[in-house]
């Protein structure tokens, strides 16, 4: 097979009431990437910060009134107790909290750092911008708008950068997507010499999202990536969204 | 940025003594994928299975005696206690032992299931297939042989589908690496506005793994996938291992 990642152009600074899908539209209708139009089987992939700055996702620390757990965890963590605040906002469990590091399961059921929350990119520095809501709901809306536009079937994905146990450095995971398959079963299939494969599920989703982030570059706001060739993976509802990515708490042997 | 992801086709079955950068230089030699043949800055990134094989990385279950160790985890877990001695050899601690699920690290310091051995695309079906004794030295090997071949600086991956803490379903990740940066520190860098980039450190290589892993058809053979595009981070040298990723113990919550 013959996969292409090619990060779109001329996505502008985003803000709070922008229409994203407009936006990211744009780039694609303007064909100035070395692929062509949007075509069937296309995966739209979005860095989650873009899709949250639309949203209007973002707290200004100031206005935040830390709870007493805030207090005990910012002694422990080092961290701004108001920030702390913020990402208590965002979880539903606090996993391990140990100097420099806060990590817990937010809302959305997402195990990482912080809850996602970052400073990093936001127009105004004095903000805090949370994850989408509901990103999976943001993946439905993106797709249901580019496919209308664009009279295609594509897939999306919104991505965020997350640490992981045992391994250094963070990968970039599917944390919203529609029309798309997030886990693609092999389970059944056999290889050439009919062999059933060992290989039982593939996170395809979140290698999308960590392909992409290898055709980004960072410090040049490149936030939509446009993957090409694996249009098998697209599906033409709606399909499962990234939440079926997650392990359920009760056959999670890592907490 | 534009990334493309090539499978190399004519891969034959690997067998015990294959000289595989032989293979895979004609391979890539024969020029027929959308490609041309191999430049300085592609990453060839190769599926574990056809490393071992060929390093001769087999062992036969009727040839193992299980110690008490792995008759007490063959109850746990309702595997074969046989099964459960070769990943014994090749673990230094157990982490999770449930049914039907036994986590370790290995003797590499990879946090697992199964220490990494499977049975499938085995050509003798009574063979279990360990991961390769030092997946860093067999990619520096290849490095090696195919950079002579074709007079250009390649990096070289060596992949194996990893389960993940909190995520259900497998990633592609890297277990060996020559010629590239494993992990990109983007610390200190600043974005568009100036302001320091939040993503500390990103895993490249295991993004890299898992890329290609979206470019090969796994019922068809298909083992080793060309990386084009991200030659900034091919690295003169040998550069650091797949061992770099590891989590140092001391600093790992997760165990």
């Amino acid at each position: 097979m013959n996969v292409q990642l090619v990060a779109l152009p001329g996505i502008p600074e985003i803000r709070g009431g922008d229409d994203l899908a407009e936006i990211i539209g744009n780039a694609l209708a303007a064909r100035s990437t070395p692929l062509d139009a949007p075509c069937d089987g296309d995966i739209v992939v979005i860095a989650q910060k873009i899709v949250s700055k639309a949203e209007g996702r973002t707290v200004r620390p100031a206005e935040i009134e830390p709870s007493e757990q805030a207090l005990e965890l910012a002694q422990v963590t080092g961290k701004d107790p108001r920030e702390i605040q913020a990402i208590l906002g965002e979880s539903s469990a606090v996993l391990r909290a140990e100097p420099g590091v806060l990590i817990v399961e937010t809302i959305h059921g997402f195990v990482c750092a912080n809850a996602g929350i970052d400073r990093s990119n936001v127009p105004d520095g004095d903000s805090l911008l949370l994850l989408p809501a509901d990103p999976d709901a943001s993946a439905r809306d993106l797709r249901q708008k580019l496919t209308a536009r664009f009279s295609v079937g594509v897939g999306v994905i919104v991505t965020d950068s997350f640490g992981r146990a045992w391994r250094t450095g963070q990968s970039d995971v599917a944390i919203g997507c529609a029309g798309i398959r997030p886990l693609l079963d092999l389970r059944g299939e056999t290889d050439v010499q009919g062999r059933e494969l060992s290989a039982t599920i593939d996170a395809v989703a979140d290698e999308l999202a960590g392909a992409a982030n290898l055709a980004r570059q960072k410090s040049s706001r490149e936030p939509v990536v446009l993957v090409r060739g694996r249009g098998d993976l697209v599906v033409e509802n709606e399909g499962e969204g990234a939440a079926s990515i997650l392990r359920d708490r009760s056959r999670d042997l890592f907490r």
